[in-house]
């Protein structure tokens, strides 16, 4: 069962601050061991990659090659039914059309010294798509990454995907077929990463790694940064629902649990000013848990991290909400606009009593890869900026450098940088030059 | 002496290879020793602080208190000639005009199905800036990362400087002043950093922490990331610059002895297509050296890290060039408009004969927090987007959760996610909820 929490009672502060405090995830240190592989991807090439793939995929690269072939993927299109291939062509043009419109605009302007500034964005030339193999190879996730690439001009958008046992899902060459990814490796582990990140024989080193993966792909894209770009670490998944009393304890219960059975470790938090609606959607979740076929899973996340809050009145959630700082918000209340102006930390929020989270996992055409672990106080979801960079241009004529230059040079010898003073004075013929 | 590359030499391409591939940095590992007295200030607050300022900064916190007060700036203030502080002040005013422009718009839409999607920007509510002691202690970085934060609107915007023996420069408490921070406290190292991030009796957290600093600051804002944002951790300062045979040879050595003069690691690269150019440079930045203050520095950069390319034109310079993706480029040609589209990896560019990387440094009004060591190829210079985030909006009624809720179905299917299924499912009285 979740925990129970009341606003008005007097240990409540207490006990909210160690329900954040909680930490999820279970940190494993395979810092050592994904150091080795990536040394040994480094000096060795293609050669570690085949071996580390037969060690750890049981798959023998030699045999079935590193790149999955265009024949592959048109095999793998043939073997996935219409309907999936419609859901996820319908989701593709919906992120793709959302996504376009977060396109950085270029700012040039001249200013009223006649110095001309400006603002260029440029696409990441290659980035590389980390896609897990097993359970945790979602589709979605696939569109989610490769869509907004695409959408910034990405040029080479590279994914591996492990084939554990020599197999791939056909669902995930679909999408990422579908998505415009460019080259696909049958690769995983740190050692994709790792190729990824250093370029071996058979593939070019890309620009930024992105996507979600295990302990060894975590402490590898973390080991890589710097050498290339990554996206954030993501923690566990987590929805914060709430409720006033006129919802469907069925509906709310169905939230609950469609993110706790993502995951042990992932969280759902329901806050309400309504204490029988509260009772009621424990039950709903103790009920629908029965017929799951992730219930194990979703029970531990219920049991272990699930939280039902009761509050007086809406108004007294809005802090709580902010302190959350949930990866998904549900605002399952009668006017939600009313809400929306007063919520500061939060990755996405689902309006109203007919946006269950569940459609921006898939077809809402946001994007599902969110700020987790309360980090929506300082980050953002994924988006077509995370695929663009911005170089500042700056240019002054003669004039301008006259007008500006006695304060640089004021400023470089506050800083005692001689040089620096020395780079303008020299161009204005002053004394000192 | 620099070492000097002809791009038409047969060994031009592994030299310049390796000339990419030199790690400037020495890594120092200070991890265990940060995981101390992160751990120390966790537990023990404002007492750890104050006991580690004694050990390292010769400070005594009980007697000067943590925080700065408003008459010691005031008396700072007072110090500081009035050349200096006007000089502050352009540059605020300036570095504040350019960074309004990068204020992101909220947008919200509804698409041809009736869904109302949104993008909703908001300020990070708590920032900390680090500041360096001693020489790295430049008053132009405080405003370089605290006017853009302030015009994003952050609301505390927290300072920590060491006051190594007692002593806090007044150029830096003035531009702090000028820049809006709100809060100052004299403490430095990871012990600063540990007080950000989990905050003390005295010290409120923060929600991100940016600004430069040495191998244990560095460490520091390592591992705190997650728990609190950070910036990117910036490497030794570079320059990069293009000239043809139009220029002076001595308003070039002073560029590239501007940025060498930063660091013993700080590199400075000419490209150019005229040789007796190349060998003016030379000459003249042994010439200016003589009378650098900062000689030793400058000149260690320029014999360790400078670099001379001499290409037959300057097409040929292109391909360097965003291989190199330098933090600073200069385009000191004719026509620096007709090379910029071919630019791709920058960290801003510096356009023509009048425009010495210095203004930037200063008073160009672009942020001179930059991406160092080649990460221009995949980020981007400090701005106002680090200082907010974005959550994203969705909301359906009934007909757009009818129109959509199929194909999230069919998905959830794929991805084997019954519950996800059925928070959809369930809303639509479908058969299965």
């Amino acid at each position: 069962m979740a925990i129970r929490l009341d606003h008005q009672e007097p240990d409540f502060e207490e006990r909210f601050a160690a329900l954040l405090a909680t930490k999820r995830e279970v940190s494993i240190d395979v810092g050592d061991a994904v150091a080795k592989i990536i040394a040994d991807v480094r000096a060795r090439g293609d050669a570690a990659l085949i071996e580390l793939s037969k060690q750890y995929d049981g798959i023998d690269l030699e045999h079935d090659g590193l790149a999955v072939t265009e024949a592959e993927i048109d095999a793998a299109m043939d073997l996935v039914d219409a309907r999936t291939l419609d859901a996820l062509r319908l989701a593709a043009e919906r992120i793709e059309a959302h996504h376009s419109r977060q396109l950085p605009r270029d700012d040039f302007y001249e200013d009223a010294l006649g110095v001309k500034l400006g603002s260029r964005w440029t696409a990441i030339e290659a980035v590389g798509l980390y896609v897990p193999g097993g359970k945790a190879s979602y589709p979605s996730s696939v569109l989610m990454n490769a869509v907004p690439a695409r959408v910034a001009g990405v040029e080479r958008l590279v994914m591996t995907v492990p084939a554990r046992a020599g197999a791939l899902n056909p669902v995930v060459l679909a999408a990422a077929r579908i998505a415009g990814v460019t080259e696909i490796y049958r690769i995983g582990g740190a050692q994709a990463v790792a190729a990824l990140a250093f370029g071996t024989e058979t593939i070019k080193p890309v620009d930024k790694i992105v996507g979600p993966g295990n302990a060894y792909v975590a402490a590898a894209k973390r080991q890589v940064f710097g050498h290339v770009g990554i996206d954030m670490i993501a923690g566990p998944s987590e929805v914060l629902v709430v409720a006033d009393g006129g919802n469907s304890a069925d509906w709310l219960a169905a939230d609950l649990l469609a993110q706790a059975e993502h995951d042990e470790a992932a969280q759902s938090i329901l806050i309400t000013d309504d204490r029988e609606l509260a009772d009621a959607v424990e039950r709903a979740v103790l009920a629908q848990l029965t017929t799951l076929s992730g219930r194990e899973r979703a029970e531990a996340s219920w049991r272990d991290h699930g939280a039902v809050i009761t509050v007086g009145d809406l108004t007294a959630a809005l802090p709580l909400i902010n302190r959350i700082a949930a990866e998904h918000l549900e605002l399952a209340v009668e006017r939600p606009h009313d809400l929306l102006p007063h919520i500061r930390n939060a990755g996405a929020v689902f309006m109203g009593r007919h946006t269950p989270e569940v459609i921006g996992d898939y077809v809402g055409g946001s994007n599902h890869v969110l700020p987790t672990a309360r980090s929506a106080r300082f980050s953002s979801g994924l988006s077509v900026l995370d695929y663009v960079k911005r170089t500042s241009v700056l240019e002054l004529g003669p004039d301008q450098l006259g007008a500006l230059g006695p304060a640089a040079i004021a400023l470089a010898e506050a800083e005692g940088l001689d040089a620096h003073a020395r780079s303008v004075s020299i161009r204005m013929n002053m004394p000192g030059s």
